[in-house]
């Protein structure tokens, strides 16, 4: 995240991330894992500092307790980012390498998207930093990858199924589907056991039978499925396709769009699933739009999800014969347990495998797995799922968390975060999180900066790649105090929840005593249990162990955890309730499409499921001019879409974009191999 | 293969390819290296099967000889291929485990297309196959996603910069490209130094200079560069991009196109790189367009080159400490090497990373170093880069070859693959590939099918997943006859490039004694060292020794190689001589746009490039209908586009389209989780 806190924080002499990183001495993955208690045969290596972790530590350590859960969140961010990763990453740096607790740190991998585009990188920041950052903002496992490979499948399914449909009688698209001779498939098996067709054989189903299960009979107009690229590339929000003439002929040409890779349903499905089996499921639920007889079309009615679940499966093989076996000789894939102590458990291992539920994640990476790293300070890291929680739900992966807790037990912390201010990610944390994963947070630390305050008291605009103006880089009470409503507003909203916060102030060398003195005042008015100054960016653990402290204490106090809305509310109820509580709306205009929307999930039977608001987050509201703590406003909703797999309705608020783009100057002018050493700079 | 495989022989009671391929006994990829030459610290294992291998191992083997240099490629092929991988595999498999040659397999990853749309994987078939064959078709490495990101990435960039220079004066575009105070960056030094403004600050810069700089004035109109992603989906194939209000103000929206990954200049870079150097200079060389005052605008220009050669370098981190630091210490990156004899080369490597020439490929995975993976038998095979001969050049890369013809040495044997037909992949690998590495191919082994012979003579359609019509299943000489001139004509053009020419029948249980002494005589006569059977599929190695030892034969003949066309040929002329020379052709026809492309790349010094024919695989003409040896037609090029950075122009034939669709009944149809195992099934 150099890119904007070297800007900031010029006086600092302090070298660029992408060369503390490379500089770091790290453990092998290996260490990280057996210092957290992870056994060999849990962990699946990818390269020697990243490895996947295998859901079978589940099963393990099913009995023992869930450790302390601290979410940290923020106030109204900057376009910068208000360092809530960094404070994490040094959060937990502090609580590991300083207080000596058993710690986890749970972040999202980052998007590609912003990493050339305008915000850079998503490690963290100088010393707080998972490491090696190349990693992380780069590729790491491909689980965003097999993301968008899996979306865009589903993608292409829809619009060939609608076109092969428009040309053919009933009895040919089911010839076509189904050939003479040709056996029904595990996909054709699950449909057919969803119309109640379940054991017949092709002979056996009559022409309406058959008709019934070749033609989904899709309206395109009810389409929400899009594409999806982990690129920021604005061009692709709104395109027509199929405008080539044989689509054309057959009026298949269309609008839609792309989204980023990290707003795709199936990264929410990533995120939320407990399991692979349960993944497959997920994925075959997910509704890609409504037939023109109005039933819901699914991924299971295009046969698609089973290749997805394997696009989604399948990354790196590892190992599946002894490994110890001797040049030219070959060991058969399901050896038996050798006998030499030594290399007992892996043999086991891959024995295992392909054996019982926990075999069923298998002997292969899984995008389920969460992939293991460390933090610059040695502690692990899990980095697993996407962020954006203005266009998604924006939280790290629940089976992260639920590793994570059992790993550090009663006495140990784990530190995740969710994604911008609190009005989007931690709201999201709450009602749809952690109600899915039936975990109870203990505390929230609420990121503030000076500058992001000052921002929401009216300052000037702050320009990704620019120099700070001079209002954020100098005292100006006036400003700060302008400002701090909006800090207030986050502290009292995350207290709604029953949720000790503490209010973390992630210093800038450009801060003034007299201001961080206003935060931290405000702060305490506002209910926070306490609010600390941390100044990890620059001293890595040693700078946020008065935070740590802090944090330790928030988690003593009683939690009296509780959601926003009953999943049992209406859908307009549930929009209606975070608009006024959270968000500070007097009201919420419906436009007619949304409107429409409401009225069909109501029928479909999806009203049970919680919303999660596609917003800026530049405000409490639904237009990024409105700093501070807008109230009295009425919020315009503009579309609704279903998520059925992931198990959320997304309201569309004001002008949200999904698809971000680039600026004049993207973050990728800085990145390139140095002609030397081959290495990579300017990443950050 | 199995989708087509096992209806063409319903007889054979064999395994479904994936099953074979999970129950097949694997040598750790260690243990395949060693086996083939290579040091542990020449490969970086990528889970126990796969293992990216370092170009270091060039400088190591530096003065030995090269081995024999085979390209196995194919008649017209139907819909279904006709087997060239499986063959390929076969084969080696009879040279290395049966007649104990030294021997290398190289092809190409397949793409993801058609893995889950029609003609399904491309990890060989039956009993020759490279495994673990879900690795192959599903990710593998990452390669082909970090192709894909590279692309899109240079694409936004490309649409971005022309919105925002849309909007800005000279000098607004200046600073907002270099604000005040910030550094130039690497891209932006070597722009400088093409503008001839090498060490100048950003104030000894004069206002046309900065101008000179910041404007690239892109023609919209001229924009060649087209977005990419690795699934069939038509309907990308003539799209509407920018129609969101904002961009269509600026007159931004326009008419684009998605290719598919393979097809992608990236992909082409991947194949024909020596290096990584080379690769970084390859990227920047890529021209998007041309400006409005008609100079070439490249990747370099925008500033984005070097951004795609990190998306292309990194991959998964290896190891950078010592293996073995004890629990809880932390060893440095650049740990000297360590005393003990068992992991002293595994530190040295580390060690080397960051050291001298070799040392630029770096400690981490990148796409340009081939990826080891090993066949049914046990002998070792490189599969790197795309397919597509049609659309692409559609050969594996050249460092694949280069490592492996050294691996194997004098009298070993390197056996790769050109896609399709011999009039696509054979061609581009002679005049393209061949040009490119300077390497002298020793044999061609070309495949032909009795199915495929009276495919050309006229037979009914041949659809995949549909059963075969019956006169591919039953003799019928008469139409084997019709299509004998096909097989022919592709032998003879084989030996116009003055390379001992082999056919290789790839037995069919369905295929006669008749019908295949009547491939073997056409063979024979047209020139062929000799036609043998492979019985390969159905038997392994051991059912293509007799095509080993008549290939070891065609490798002792004389090969008078030599390219079909000088470079100095100009570019109207090098089309013409392959139009008439290898497509039978009688003449070309230019269209306007072709004609205005071929003056405008005279002009910008363009015309010395080998040319890389966009064209159907169906036939040797544009038009997929003229079967066998049509003569005497005039070659319609549609249009051109110049692949600069890879290094050859692309004229368009006919209708070819770059992107494929998916059939009624995708191969995804038969793909899912076994509930029960959650294993792969119906991958083929």
């Amino acid at each position: 995240m150099l890119q904007f806190w070297h800007l900031a924080r010029s006086a600092s002499t302090q070298p660029p991330d992408v060369v503390i990183s490379q500089s770091a001495k790290l453990l092998p993955i290996q260490t990280v894992a057996k210092n957290i208690g992870l056994l060999d045969e849990e962990i699946l290596p990818h390269g020697s500092t990243v490895a996947k972790v295998k859901l079978d530590v589940l099963k393990r350590l099913a009995d023992r307790p869930n450790g302390n859960y601290v979410d940290v969140t923020a106030i109204s961010p900057t376009p910068l980012g208000e360092g809530k990763t960094t404070t994490t990453i040094g959060l937990s740096q502090a609580l590991g390498a300083h207080l000596k607790k058993k710690v986890m740190t749970v972040i999202r991998q980052p998007s590609q998207g912003p990493t050339f585009g305008i915000k850079g990188g998503a490690a963290g920041g100088g010393y707080s930093q998972i490491v090696p950052m190349e990693d992380i903002n780069i590729h790491l496992t491909g689980d965003f990858h097999a993301v968008t490979a899996a979306n865009n499948l589903l993608a292409a399914a829809i619009d060939a199924r609608m076109i092969h449909e428009a040309g053919a009688t009933d009895e040919q698209l089911f010839n076509r589907l189904v050939p003479e001779g040709r056996p029904f498939t595990l996909p054709m098996l699950r449909r057919l056991g969803q119309l109640g067709l379940a054991g017949r054989t092709r002979d056996q189903l009559s022409p309406a039978e058959r008709a019934r299960y070749a033609r989904l009979d899709i309206d395109p107009a009810s389409v929400t499925w899009t594409r999806v690229m982990d690129t920021s590339d604005r061009f692709l929000r709104d395109i027509e396709i199929g405008r080539d003439p044989e689509a054309r002929a057959k009026g298949c040409a269309r609008q839609t769009a792309f989204q980023i890779t990290t707003a795709s349903e199936c990264m929410a499905i990533l995120a939320l699933a407990t399991s692979l089996a349960d993944l497959r499921e997920r994925l075959g639920r997910i509704v890609v739009g409504v037939s023109r007889s109005g039933r819901m079309v699914t991924a299971d009615d295009l046969g698609v999800a089973g290749a997805m679940a394997v696009l989604m499966k399948e990354s790196a093989r590892t190992a599946t014969m002894h490994p110890h076996a001797p040049p030219g000789t070959a060991m058969h894939r399901h050896a038996p347990p050798c006998t030499a102590p030594a290399c007992c458990s892996r043999v086991v291992e891959r024995f295992h495998d392909h054996q019982g539920p926990g075999g069923r994640l298998g002997g292969r990476r899984s995008t389920i797995m969460p992939n293991l790293m460390q933090t610059l300070e040695g502690t692990p890291a899990m980095v697993h799922a996407g962020p954006f929680a203005n266009i998604a739900h924006g939280n790290s992966s629940v089976v992260g968390d639920l590793v994570g807790l059992k790993l550090v037990g009663r006495d140990g912390y784990l530190v995740t975060e969710s994604g911008f201010g609190a009005d989007c990610g931690m709201e999201k944390f709450f009602d749809i999180k952690c109600r899915m994963s039936g975990l109870r947070p203990q505390a929230v630390v609420l990121v503030a900066t000076v500058r992001g305050l000052k921002h929401q008291g009216g300052g000037p605009p702050v320009v990704a790649g620019q120099r700070l103006p001079k209002a954020y880089t100098s005292e100006d009470l006036g400003l700060l105090r302008r400002g701090l409503c909006n800090l207030e507003r986050h502290v009292r909203n995350a207290t709604l929840f029953g949720v000790p916060t503490l209010v973390a102030i992630n210093y800038f060398p450009t801060d003034t005593p007299a201001e961080i003195e206003l935060v931290r005042k405000a702060a305490l008015a506002a209910g926070a249990t306490d609010a600390v100054v941390g100044r990890h960016f620059s001293q890595g653990g040693a700078g946020a162990v008065e935070l740590a402290e802090a944090t330790v204490a928030a988690c003593r106090r009683p939690s009296r955890f509780e959601y926003l809305y009953p999943l049992e509310m209406g859908i307009k109820e549930k929009i209606h309730t975070i608009a006024t509580r959270i968000y500070g709306a007097r009201d919420v205009k419906f436009a007619p499409a949304a409107e429409r929307k409401v009225a069909l999930y109501d029928r479909l039977g999806l009203a049970g499921l919680p919303v999660c608001m596609a917003k800026t987050q530049y405000s409490f509201s639904h237009d990024p001019a409105l700093k501070g703590a807008p109230s009295g406003y009425t919020l315009p909703v503009r579309d609704l879409t279903a998520a059925v797999g992931a198990g959320f309705l997304i309201p569309v608020l004001g002008a949200m974009q999904t698809m971000p783009g680039l600026p004049t100057r993207p973050a990728f002018y800085n990145i390139d191999l140095d002609p030397a050493t081959g290495r990579v700079v300017g990443l950050n």
